[in-house]
């Protein structure tokens, strides 16, 4: 039996409010909201983070997002809107099952905070230049 | 002439310290980054935010950012990663051409906050089984 809390949710022994389901994605409300109209969009397959999901899989994802960001949008009509996929728990990650969170953004009484502290200064040019290509060797 | 910075690295009129690119998508190093590693994956396709995406352009986008992902994990080792995408000047987006953010976490000096406060008190049931049939009247 699964202990993961997202799989209960997808075979149905742990009720979901659910938006939208297709055969391999659900959507359904956060039910620890950082705003009203907070939701969650997961596989149905359980996949722990980003980094293990199959290319194919999160292209299905992610093609179900764009409408479900506009159903929210015309829902609730906020200022904004965030899309999030913490992966680890120093990211903020607490259920192991890849989900991605859309969080209208309103003006007033909003539980999230993004403290956003650029560091260019401690990075030259050369710098980003050696990062890109740390990344291009590890790409498969 | 487009006046969109990232329309401009896309056709190469600004330089990019590029780290993948194919047909529809760039990735480049962010130069007002958050911390080491800091990397941004845009469609070459000029969109202003999710709600815009084509599914098949979002579908290609996230197909590719699982391996952006593994490589910036096994480039840098970071603890953490998050994948943020902000929709709106309410949100954080200061360049209005879809942007999705691959932020690696690492547990010391890091540019990002996320003040995460959950409003469950807030809401009951009922209102999340409400909230989710508006988002679905909503559904396209």
């Amino acid at each position: 039996m699964t202990e993961c809390l997202f799989c209960k949710l997808v075979d149905g022994s742990i009720p979901a409010t659910k938006v939208y389901e297709d055969d391999k994605v659900l959507a359904f409300m956060d039910i620890m909201p950082l705003t009203k109209g907070h939701t969650l969009l997961i596989p149905k397959a359980h996949h722990a983070s980003i980094q293990e999901m199959p290319p194919e899989e999160a292209a299905h994802l992610f093609s179900v997002a764009p409408k479900i960001a506009r159903a929210i949008e015309d829902a609730f009509e906020p200022h904004g809107l965030n899309l999030l996929n913490n992966n680890g728990a120093p990211a903020g990650q607490s259920v192991f099952h890849f989900h991605l969170h859309f969080i209208p953004r309103y003006n007033e009484k909003d539980g999230l905070k993004v403290s956003w502290k650029t560091k260019e200064k401690e990075f030259s040019m050369d710098d980003f230049a050696e990062h890109a290509k740390e990344i291009q060797a590890k790409l498969s």
